[in-house]
Parts: C-alpha cells; structure tokens; sequence
C-alpha cells in the first residue's frame, strides 16, 4: 500500500469513529423515492384502513409482555423453551382475540403475530385452518355443531394426520386403516404397520388434543378408499395420551422449532361411527358406504393450503429483503469506500427479488378473492364448482411450487449478499432458512405438484387441438398462433407414443416441470397486469402509484425472460442479438429501480422489532444495533 | 380409486409388513457395478494403503468413548454441550496422535475425525493450520523456536485474527493497530472503533490462549501497511481474559454450533516488538520499517485455505449423496410402487453430483500436489515462487467460489431430494447445509474471489494478444484460434473505456463472474482429464477403473456443457438443433449411469456411523433405522 493510500484510509478509519454513515446513506437513499411510500403501505396492506390496524396489531405485540419475544427474539432458546413462549402466545392471543372489538384489528393482531413468529403461524395454522376448516368443509351440520363450539375457543386443540412415514404426496398410498365395527357401531382407527405411522404432524408431539385422521375406510374387509375421521389423543385436563394413542415429538428439526411436529400411531382405538366426517361420502349404521358424488371433494382443502404460500413468501422474505437492502445500502467496502449495494452483482441479485414480492402482493390479492367465490359455490351451485375447480387446483400446484423455489433462492441471495454476518443467527435470515426449508418439501412435494400442473396443461392442450375453447388461467391457449414450442414438443410425445405412457411422461419429466413452471410465471404477470390496471380507477393515492408499480411489472417480465434465455434461444423466438438487447436492458432496468430499493423494502412496513435483525435496522445505524452486550455473558470463562 | 386398485394396494402393505424392501433393493443396485468397488475405495483415498489406514481410523473412533459422539450423534446437544464434545474430542484426538507410531494412520486419524465432526476439523484447521502456518511461514528461525513446540503440544492454542467487523474481503481496510513503542521496544495493539472488533475469529470465544493479529503498522503516526502479530489472549493456567482484552462467543449461529466463534477488541495491550513475525518485513529497534521484497506474500497462505476446499467438498456432500442416494433407491412411491431414483427429475438432479465428486476428488490430489511443490520454493527458489504464485492464487479464488456454490447446489438438492424427511435433523442433511453455509460467504466472499479470477484473466488475456507465451492455469489461451467471445467481448470495453475503469468493470461485474466460472469449471476437467491419464499406467486395480472414471468425466463435461446452454447458444457455438442433441445426450447419460449410482456412492466408504443418518443406512434398510425410541420420552407430557 502506498503511503498516501495508507494516510487516506486512516482518515476513513477518523471518519469512522465520529461520524457513522449508515443513518446519513438511509436518508439519501430515501430522497430517492419516486412515489409515497406510507400509500404504498397502504396499497401492500389492502387498503388504508387495514393498514392502520396492522401498526396498531405491531405496536399491541410489542408492548404485550406475553405476546413480544423476551429479549426481542427466540434465536438463544433451547426448544423446550420455545414451544413454552409459542404456546404462550397462541393462549394470549386467543384471549386477546376475544376482547377485541374490531373485526380489522382482530385479523390484524393475527397476521402480525403470524408474521412475527413462523411457529404461531404454524399452530394457529394447523388448528384454525387445517382442523377447523376439514370439520367445516367434511363435517355434516349436525358434526359442526357437536365440534364448532369447542373448537373456535380452543378447548380442545386440533392437529391435521394426513402425512405418513412411508407416503405423504401420494395419498392413497396412506396406510392407515378405519375399520367398520357393525356390532359397536364403532370405527377402529389402527396402523398397522411401521410406515403407517403419522408422520410431521404439527401439534401431535405435545398440545393436540384430537386429530383429523385420513384413513383407509375398510368394510367387510374391502377398501372403500379415502375419508376424514375425527380421533381424540389426549385427555383434555391431562394432557395424558389416550389409550391405543402413541404419539410423541419428532425432535431436532432444520428450523421451525417452536412448532411441536410429532407422529402418531393408532392401535385399534375405538371411535363413534360419528366421528367420521361424512358431509360427502357416508357409512350407514349396517355398514354401507355411499361414495361422494365427486371423489375431487376430497382434495379442495389442499388447495386452500398451498394458495398461503402466497401470502407466506412476502412475509418471509420481505423480512429478508428488507435486512439485506438495508445493509447493502450501509455497508460500505474497498477502495472508493462505496456502499456494496451498487456492485452490479449485487442489485441485479436483489433488486428482481423485491419486484417479485409486489408482483407476489397483487397477485395473492386477486387469487384470494377468486378462491373464497369459488367455496362459497359448494353450497350453492356444486355443479359449477366442480367445473372450476380443475383449474384452480392446477394452478395452485404450479404457483406453491415455483413460489417456494423461487422463495428459497432469494433466501439464498438475501444470505450471501451480507456476507459473512448471515453466518451469526442474531440476524435473523439463517435461522428465517430453516423454517422456510419444509415450504418446498411438505404441503405437498414441489416435483409432485408441478407434474400435477403440467398433466392439467397437456390434456388443455388436447382440448384446444380438438378445436374446443378454454377458460381460466388456460385461456391464453386459445389465442396462441405460434404455440411455445416445449408444448407443441411435447404434445405428440406423449400422446401419440408407442411406450407405456408412463414412460414417456418421466423421460420427459424435465420438459414437463420446466413446462408447468414457465405456465405459473406467466400467469403471476398477466393476473399481476389485471390487478394493478383496478388501482388506475382506485383512489387517487393509488392512482400514484402505478407508474411504479408498473416499472415493477416490467422488470419481474424482463427478469423471467432473461431466467428463460435458454428457452428463447433454443426455440428460435430470439437470435444473439436480442439475447444481449434483453440482457443488457435487465441490468439496465435493475440499475434504475435500485435507486428505489430502500423506500420500496420500506413500504412494506415491516418494524425492526419484527425483522430481528440490528443489520436491518430502520435508521441504518448497523453496527450500535449489534449489541456486544449479547455476548458478554460468556467473556469469561 | 377402483375396488381392483384398492385391492392391489393392500396387497403391497401387506408385503410392506412381511417383507421390507430396502435391502433386496440396494443388494440389486450393488450387483449392476461395472467396476470394483474395492478398488475404486482406494484410489478415492489415493492408494491401498491408505485407505487401509482410513478404514482402521473409524474403526477406532468408532471404540473410543471420547471420540465417538455419545448416541451416535449432536443434534439434539445444546450449543454447550457440543461445545464441550468437541474440545473433549480434540483433547483425546492429541494424545492419541502422540501414541501413534504408524504416521499413515496418524494422518488418517486426523482426516478420518474432521470427516466426523466439521467443529473438530475447525478447531483443528484453525490450530494447526492457521494459526502454526503463520508462524512458519511469517515467523524468523528464531520465532519459530520459540514457539513451536508449544504450538505442537497444544501447550498453548491459537487462533487466526483476520476479519474485523467493518472489514473482511477488504484486508488493506482492516483498522487494528500496532502502532510501535520505541520507548519500551513494544507493540501496541489497539481496535481503534467498534468496527475495528475482530470478528469470525474461530477459538476466540473460549479456546485460544494465543492469537495471530493482523494490524496496521504504525510508526510515528505513518502507517506502514498490514502485518501479523502474537498476541496473547488468556492465562493459560486459568482461561481468564489478560488485561487489555475484551472477547467473547458470537452465540447463535447458522451451523458450526460446536465451533466457539468468537470476537476480540485490543484496549491499547503492549506486547514485545519481537512479537511481530519478521520473516518477510520488518521493524527495526530504533523504528525503522523493512517492507518485504515482494507483498504478495502477506496473503500466500489464503490459497492453501482456499485450496482446502476441495477435500472439505469431498467430505460434506460425499455424505450427503451417500445419504440421498440409498434412499432414492430405497424409497418406492407412487401407484407402481417404483423406487423414486428412476424418476428422471431424481437422476438428472443426483448422479451429476456424483460424477462431480470424482471430478473434484481427483483434481483435489493434483492441485495438492502442485502446492506443495511450490511452497517448498519459498525456501528454495523464491524467485520461482513469486513468478509463479500469481497463477494459483488466481485458481485457487476461482476453485474456491465455483465448487463451494455448487456445494450448495448439491446440497439443496439433496435435501429436497429426501423430501418431507430431510426436514429432521436426524437425517444429518438439515444441520449439514448449516455448517456448509460459511464456505460461501467465509474465507473470501465467493463474488470477492471471482473478481480477483477475473482480473487474472483479463491481464493473462492482454498479454497474449501482444504476443506473450502464457503458462499454468492459462496455457490454453495460447492455443485458442476462435477464443471465447465472452472474453472478446469484455476486454476491449474493460481496456479501451473512456469511462472511469472501476464503473466499467462494474458495468461488466455479472459477465466477469460467469468468465471466472467458466474458466475454474474447464480446469477441473482439463487436470481430471490428465488425473485419470496416469491411472492408465498404474496398477492393475486402478487401470480396470478407467472406463468408469471417463464416463464419469464425460458425464461432467456434458453436465457443464448443459447448464452453459445459454452461453453456447448466445455465441453461436450452437444452434438449436445441437442445444437439443446435448440435452438428449446429458439426460441419456444420467439414466445410463444412474445404474451404478449405489456402488458409486458406496466406494467413497463412510461407515454408517460416519453418516449419521438413518435413511442412508448402508444395509438399505432404513424406516427401521428410525428408531422412534429416540421420540419416546417426550411421549408424555
């Protein structure tokens, strides 16, 4: 180094110590912002009025000795000591929710706390969605009414066993059996093997009291196939199992360790012929079974589920965002002592995966409405859900799974881009890692899920050929000239060939995924187009926004083009030279919106009490935020 | 599902009941090697002999109760706990190398235990590696003999004080000072600012009596440039901080639990000028600075780190392969009850993974033998040396990033691979990817790295076009007539810009990165290629592995080639039809290797205790390996 380097660096190292720059880097990077970031709160919200009740569900938590985290996070506990601090939580914020008032607040202070800690989400999850709705959705009225009651005041605590330790995606596959007793009148819940056992069955290992079971209905020893049962497992004052229940924890997991997942094995336990949910399919008292009128039914709840990934990846990783755009707009590096944020591997690697959660945003709010018209058709037109539900289901797959990869590698971005302070669990994104990790194997296995869209796709296809008109997130179909050439591939391969058809479908299994993939992408961006053009008759706040909005939309399109290059190129849509027109107009385009990072990480609204992380702190002053008081415990020995 | 499907169904459970299919399933895939597994066991660990030595040393390991991790794994220890573990390890693994006569065994005790525990090989690494490395190759004869045999004798432990908070990547930022005495002919070590605290520093928290320190030199306020120190850190009787020192554990992290990371701040702590280490520069008793001849030789012992990567790969990923493979083949799914490894999703994912490891195990004994012909240089011919040093620096940066990011691909892939059970710790995947995590981001950010590889490439390129005869990792520019366009492309922006150099490089960083790649991934294949050629005129054993040792290398090729489609295709090496002929041909050779994936995997030889995972069990027959014994006492409440 020569001296007059040696003597400029000293004079950063001066600067260093009397003048820290990250609150000052924040506050021009804030000035930057093309538009009103609270109406974009606002927007990201839903609406201004919700907007205000989540502050006021954040500002609740943090002053609720028993809703906030000791400390300010749960990273140092062992994971008896977590469970004890969820299970805290859940029993205060049920209580909470009573008082409340307000229907605004009452779903706020929920989603809050859902975003505040991944293992409340699970349990209230797991108990208010997966239990609850599977007693509304199979359960008859005279079920719901025995049940309902007990179940919306958590005096009995309910978890969902469909998983097993030898199958899980393929369902019937699932061992467990429900044996009709005529003489009782009794169903004996049994597994009767080792791989039988349930399996990743959150709340089983120690606060469910009952459990939907899923079960193989068997009746004068024939198999009548798949149906809910309600099993009680634990004595409700107690806690104890209940006779013929073994269950337990399933111990060390990669993340999510405030959640009690557990398994469970039946022997020939005894339940109420009642107890089976029998909305849609039916054993009489002489044993005869009445088959559902349509055996899809049976599936409807699972689509529900995977639609939270939605709402699931903004909060997950707009936490992750937010931390590692802030402290990439802090830290400053090398020579020129510049913020790292403007390396161009840098903000191509995050500015795309900030645009993505607001393309997310728009379009779970559009999907969400969708959904909740379609369940409401089960009461009342079944016919016409029948209809619709092929494609919501397809679609469903296809968006849980791209959205979940897609959510783990910018997890990925968001750990490398802070370097080696990622590595220290005080900020938040590595152990954020682990409870993300299971979004891409459980809930239904992303290669399952994907293959599940593109069977959904080929036999659209088929239909287009045969000259009839597609609906849904299909219709593009029908206004296709030049088909993508994946499909038109495709198509004939396994339609026309001359090998078992499974064959041909896994040795184009690659083909298949990358087909569905492409389709779920595509849709995000069509539904993200329709969802922003509402806010240009909205209110005139949100009128504002769209400029930005759009800039968004158009940089989440260039950046899955120039993802799908190889695709482009090879199907001959694009020759060299546009490849490198696309390429450099992403870099471009990334470059322009990095200037609005922070105030678009911002709007999300997200406290610092709720990222966990002194490296995200909203003033930007990184490095007081790292307290070297939470290691001085251990100074000596 | 029809009465027929039903039917069939049960039949399979109840063959699942009878008669588990894991170990007639892996007993069928181990009877389709074309080659010796045997064999192929010792050329992976280099030769007969050693991987003899390597077969007794977890033998022993798997005897001694103070090596062998009590119930055969850490995942449910606290973080103390695990510290306490692997010091206890540590401490038994010294006295037994000093009993040792036999030095193959010495050395494969050692291998055998950093392959056992990734916290027992970071101490060690950072013991004697880092830390004993620096005093020889820093340190004076006199140094040397004043210290090493303490060092050897663990009498006092050490540790590496490199990363400052503030600063890592960035050495010439680092702001620890020693500034010179002359009064008292002593150092003063001082951490001028918060961000000046070491940081990362692995032994700190707990273990090290001793450090290395590299500070800023100052004399009379000038700062001459960085240098390593000896600083003392605790009492080597009682463990209690000197005066002077402040460090403490970094607490909760993203893996490595049984590491005790820790940070350090000086307070102005005196230590003797002889203290510095003055092999190569320095500071005279009346304060005269002797800077070295050549400065590269300040950072000469981070390519050994870097280069440590290959062997760390091996080891890591080997396991979790070996895991994720046996169970592919073990686990059958689905309405044939298949066994999931012949999806073509699950192949085309896992058995390049394979091949790589092959690739980088026999690079891995090249590359170490070219270092260690050039470390003895230093001493012998340091002329040699420095001529020749900048080529693997530049290598080892390239090598670093490249197979580390793809450690984490495998990785990831192996998790998802294992579906929902991947997410328990118990299946040793989860904690796995945890304790990989800092190879990206540690030990030289991996973007960092890529740039220095860059810049090699760019000067190397430069020298060739005015007509220079290049050598080393290079010598193929020479010979290049149609020379990557990628590189043609770069290098007349990056040297005739009318821009600012530093903006332009920016503008181009995403493009040199991918060139870095590119250029680590064709040395691999280039040095594997010339590996395997000496096989050929070896012994008997190793000449019969050759046939499979070049499918593997012809598999990684294709692989590469495969995943750089879009850069082919946007050079116009390729057209479509050819993108189309290599994706036939890589899908092709996946499925015709995937045959021999078990004895693959079974040749790396890590026992089933090694692995520590249930479902990787050796004998196939894994649901039995999960014990839920190890569930049971949380049973009850």
């Amino acid at each position: 180094m020569s001296k007059n380097n040696a003597l400029a660096r000293l004079n950063l190292i001066q600067d260093h110590l009397t003048q820290p720059t990250g609150s000052i880097d924040l506050a021009n990077e804030r000035s930057n912002a093309s538009f009103n970031v609270e109406h974009m709160y606002w927007l990201f919200c839903g609406s201004k009025e919700f907007a205000k009740a989540l502050s006021d569900a954040y500002q609740m938590i943090q002053r609720d000795p028993d809703l906030y985290i000791p400390g300010g996070h749960s990273f140092d506990m062992t994971q008896p000591q977590q469970r004890e601090l969820v299970q805290r939580q859940v029993l205060r914020y049920q209580r909470a929710h009573k008082t409340l008032k307000d229907p605004l607040l009452r779903r706020a202070l929920e989603i809050a706390m859902c975003i505040y800690s991944e293992a409340f989400s699970m349990k209230t999850y797991v108990h208010n969605t997966l239990f609850r709705q599977s007693i509304e959705f199979f359960g008859t009225k005279e079920q719901q009414d025995e049940w309902m009651d007990d179940v919306l005041n958590w005096r009995i605590i309910g978890c969902f066993a469909m998983t097993e330790l030898g199958h899980s995606s393929f369902i019937r596959g699932l061992e467990t059996t429900a044996t009709y007793d005529r003489i009782h009148d009794e169903f004996i819940i049994n597994s009767p093997t080792l791989t039988a056992t349930k399996w990743w069955i959150g709340m089983a290992g120690q606060t469910a009291t009952h459990t939907v079971a899923i079960c193989q209905i068997i009746i004068d020893s024939e198999n009548h196939g798949i149906n809910w049962f309600v099993v009680p497992l634990r004595d409700r004052k107690t806690g104890h199992l209940l006779p013929g229940i073994t269950a337990g924890d399933l111990g060390a997991k990669y993340g999510r360790h405030g959640l009690d997942s557990g398994w469970i094995q039946f022997s020939n336990v005894r339940i109420p012929r009642k107890n089976m949910l029998m909305k849609w399919s039916k054993v009489t008292e002489d044993g005869k079974y009445i088959p559902p009128q349509n055996p899809a039914i049976a599936y409807t709840p699972l689509i529900g589920e995977r639609l939270t990934v939605l709402s699931g990846t903004q909060n997950a990783l707009g936490r992750a965002l937010t931390i590692a755009c802030r402290y990439g707009c802090v830290r400053r590096q090398s020579v020129d002592d510049g913020q790292i944020m403007n390396y161009q591997t840098h903000y191509v690697g995050l500015v795309p995966c900030v645009a993505s959660i607001y393309v997310i945003n728009i379009v779970d709010s559009v999907i969400k409405i969708q959904w909740e018209e379609l369940i409401k058709q089960i009461h009342t037109n079944q016919a016409e859900f029948l209809k619709n539900v092929a494609d919501i289901h397809a679609l469903s797959s296809g968006l849980k799974a791209t959205i979940t990869w897609w959510g783990s590698e910018m997890f990925e971005r968001c750990r490398r881009s802070l370097g080696g302070h990622a590595y220290s669990a005080y900020n938040a994104i590595g152990p954020a890692i682990g409870d993300w990790g299971v979004t891409t194997t459980g809930g239904g296995d992303n290669f399952v899920l994907l293959q599940q869209t593109a069977r959904y796709l080929i036999s659209s296809y088929e239909k287009m050929v045969q000259g009839k008109q597609l609906s849904g997130s299909v219709e593009y179909f029908n206004n296709i000239k030049q088909f993508s050439k994946t499909l038109q591939y495709l198509f004939p391969r396994l339609t026309q060939s001359q090998e078992d058809s499974s064959v041909t479908w896994n040795n184009n299994q690659i083909s298949l995924i990358r087909l569905s993939e492409l389709h779920s992408f595509r849709y995000c961006l069509s539904e993200y187009i329709q969802g922003i053009s509402k806010y240009q008759n909205s209110i005139p706040e949100f009128q504002n926004l769209c400029p930005i909005l759009t800039k968004l939309g158009q940089l989440w399109s260039i950046h899955l083009i120039y993802e799908s290059l190889k695709e482009f190129l090879e199907e001959g849509y694009f020759g060299k030279e546009q490849a490198n027109i696309v390429k450099n107009a992403y870099f471009g385009m990334c470059k322009k919106l990095r200037k609005e990072i922070i105030p678009l990480v911002d709007a999300w609204g997200y406290p610092d009490f709720i990222l966990q992380a002194p490296l995200g702190k909203f003033d930007g002053d990184v490095y007081k935020g790292i307290s070297l008081e939470i290691y001085l415990e251990q100074v000596y020995l």
